[in-house]
């Protein structure tokens, strides 16, 4: 190895500790941390932030990947390396160039609007008033051009943030996607609102946090979750955090009358663990860069194939029903397995996306992609997105927002500047849907071996095709060498109409 | 305030803000860490440590330092200064010097010998194998006289240890109050054992983590430990961490058949957290290095005097025992307050000082102070360490160790090179028992509010006197300000004859 890479190693490896030392932070801070702690962790929280940002844009980096023969047009460097140093290169290039390719005003105008238009934001939210929203989010929009100038000069704007989360996408390939799936939701939706609606009420009979704990704990291990390299907590929103290469932490929360919320969610929450603990690069490249998640939406298909595709299957029931009723006390006395399932598939149109099905999540998603991108392109002004956002929401889901507090202001990514992130939470459905198609064509008898209590080979196939190269491919990429194809939503249509006409009976 | 000490603050607190977040990933390494995790946290905490080193060294510290006209012999510095001022810089140019005067080489050697001397320790007491330990200790008395050296220029090598551990302490200070303290302890032992035992049978009946975690909790609450500052959680060996100016943690563990085992830990580490927690400087100092305990022998005054002094007298149970035999479930049924007092207070020589009572336990210490002083004034030769314990044990504690395992090579701090550090252990309980005799004649009917519930007065008292000023006194200079007088065993004495006369009835 060239010992310009080997020294840009040292130095990524480097941001990797402090990262992971101030993941440590966060995840205490949300779980055990005492309140009066608040003051002095933020201090010890932007002590390491302060330290990790000098690490990341030290001119020596730049230095390097010049030397290497990374540039801004040939970001793999020199074509006598090894693909996976040119795959790291690009890796290197991009995070270089985000956090490097904006003028420290624009940065500090930035962190100032957010923090603005966040407190303005929770205020009209609260007192559903759009109006004094609205000139935080044109300041944001203004600013989130002048940032997408930057990053990808000549550009169109709302490309280069969408490429900002979702390596490679642009507005017309998100777009192309979006548009088959949307008449596709919409006519499924229609099918399922004309069936009678199932019944769920057993759901909220109440399970205790003991008795929901152990059933977490339980399904952890049904998912070859390794207890050696990460834990569950509870915390107020359930999420995953990486604190060390072998160290994963998920958390869920306990709500007395709603036991499948923490089972569902620690499975979710698992997903994304199994594929932070399955990357496995050469060695050479451990803790680094190349050793992250492709993209978010990569993330978000792994826990949602196995929330979803597996999770809420009457196969992977199967075997497991018995236990849970034991584990769930009296809550599921009495209800058969079949019921059980087709409770969890419930779909109700509703008015917050957070709480959606995996029908009507699509829609909510596609809904807010659309006005980005009018409101991007200038196609939409900022005071009317309260009418346009109510009128796609009674044109998708039949259900029109009383108030704009659940409405344009239910979400808080737009006040802290995410435009563009969005579709990354569609496309992790989509590439799931993808990836559980292909994985059913190529691994045969795999209902089966799920119906018998055997998902090892779902992990393998996850594992390989997925978990493993980490950041060396662009999601793109990923998607095209796991099923051969670029992304389809055909997949997903595909899995839902199967999955919902027997749930629905159509 | 003068430009350079507003540097010097600035610089110490960033030292402060590093050593609280390395003590986040130790207690969650002690705590909560999934067992694969250790390789990175290892690296982390390398890694920290090494930034802070460097802050510690710095060499604008000492610039500073000088530019305020502090020096070795006047580290106060310009008595134009506030007193606050003049004691910062005493404990500052304390740090600094010892941070700064060893040899690089010196420090290198240390380390190395303590990683190969405690390897070597551990192995040597499995196999309860003096000998092959003998030569890791020679070289580690070797190296702390060179570093005495290096420390204090000219003085005993011992009264430089000595001083590393409890501020201002000497070889003769020490001895002192050890001689007079020897003899008082064994006659009282003389007269305990010649009284039939107490029974204390009841404390092993079984009690499960859930009610010991039910009377921690409680037990924190009557203490008026601030849980929104603290938290309680389980380790295998107790201890108490901070983590931030508002963040202190303890810690315990539940034995199922050992429920007081529990019960005391956690008033220990209270009395610890109390301490952490009270420390009160001028604004300007807070988060410095005057914001820290004393030293560790008053840190152990406030965890014995909670524990020992209140926690095992009989006016704190008066109003308390009801509720913890509640709590405890069967353990304590049919067992009187006045059984279960004296049960708490039994005294039994033992070979293990980790195991020992209130009376033993300094004679345990005085041991070891014997003996370190022997050994580094070359009286005493290594190879002759077993017998002279084994001698001393005889003579003190009426016990004769069966073999080294249980004798010279049950404790790790030799081969960590903290030689001088055992007197700590004992000064604490004397430093207590002089606090305890004060704050009884200051407060009229103290003890009657104690057994009516009321122990704000107790905590009153120790935060004026003790916590609230940190390190900005040596410990003598506190035990005087406090008690109007110097150490003197005899409070020690006199408390302990008192609470076991009534005990064992002599």
């Amino acid at each position: 190895m060239r010992k310009e890479m080997a020294r840009l190693i040292e130095l990524d490896r480097e941001q990797s500790l402090v990262g992971h030392i101030e993941a440590v932070l966060g995840w205490d801070q949300e779980t055990y941390m005492p309140v009066k702690a608040i003051e002095e962790r933020s201090e010890q929280i932007a002590f390491l932030e302060g330290i990790v940002h000098e690490k990341r844009v030290a001119s020596e980096i730049g230095d390097l990947l010049s030397s290497l023969g990374s540039s801004a047009e040939n970001p793999m460097g020199d074509s006598s390396l090894l693909p996976e140093e040119r795959a790291y290169l690009r890796v290197l290039r991009r995070s270089y160039d985000q956090e490097t390719k904006l003028p420290a005003d624009l940065v500090m105008d930035l962190a100032r609007t957010v923090s603005l238009a966040q407190a303005a934001w929770a205020e009209a939210r609260a007192k559903s008033d759009f109006p004094a929203f609205a000139p935080y989010l044109e300041k944001m929009i203004e600013l989130s051009k002048r940032k997408a100038a930057c990053l990808g000069p000549g550009k169109p704007p709302y490309d280069v943030l969408l490429d900002l989360y979702e390596p490679g996408s642009t507005e017309a390939s998100v777009g192309a996607v979006f548009a088959s799936l949307r008449g596709e939701l919409v006519s499924l939706l229609e099918k399922i609102r004309a069936r009678p609606q199932v019944d769920d009420s057993f759901l909220s009979r109440p399970c205790d946090a003991a008795r929901q704990a152990a059933i977490s704990q339980w399904m952890m291990d049904v998912l070859s979750f390794d207890k050696g390299a990460g834990r569950l907590d509870t915390v107020e929103h359930p999420f995953t955090t990486t604190l060390g290469e072998r160290d994963v932490r998920i958390t869920t929360r306990y709500l007395d009358d709603a036991f499948a919320s923490s089972l569902f969610s620690t499975i979710h929450e698992s997903g994304h663990a199994l594929y932070e603990l399955g990357i496995e690069p050469p060695n050479a490249f451990r803790r680094t860069k190349l050793a992250e998640a492709a993209s978010m939406a990569v993330h978000e298909s792994q826990s949602r194939l196995w929330e979803n595709m597996i999770g809420r299957s009457a196969s992977f029931w199967t075997p497991l029903y018995p236990r849970l009723q034991e584990l769930s006390g009296d809550a599921l006395r009495g209800v058969s397995s079949e019921r059980f399932v087709k409770a969890i598939n419930k779909v109700e149109p509703s008015l917050i996306r957070t709480e959606a099905d995996e029908v009507t999540y699509g829609l909510h998603i596609i809904l807010r992609f659309e006005l980005e991108s009018d409101f991007m392109a200038g196609r939409l002004a900022v005071k009317d997105i309260p009418a346009a956002w109510n009128e796609k929401m009674s044109s998708f889901l039949g259900v029109t927002p009383p108030d704009d507090r659940r409405g344009c202001l239910q979400d808080i990514h737009w006040s802290q500047g995410y435009i563009g992130y969005f579709p990354s939470y569609a496309l992790g459905n989509l590439y799931a849907a993808q990836f559980w198609d292909t994985m059913q064509s190529e691994l045969s008898g795999l209902d089966t071996k799920i119906a018998s209590g055997d998902l090892a080979p779902v992990l393998s196939w996850l594992r390989k095709h997925v978990h493993k190269d980490g950041a060396a491919w662009l999601p793109g990429e990923i998607v095209q060498r796991a099923t051969g194809e670029a992304l389809d939503a055909r997949h997903y249509v595909k899995y839902l109409n199967a999955k919902y006409s027997k749930v629905y009976g159509f």
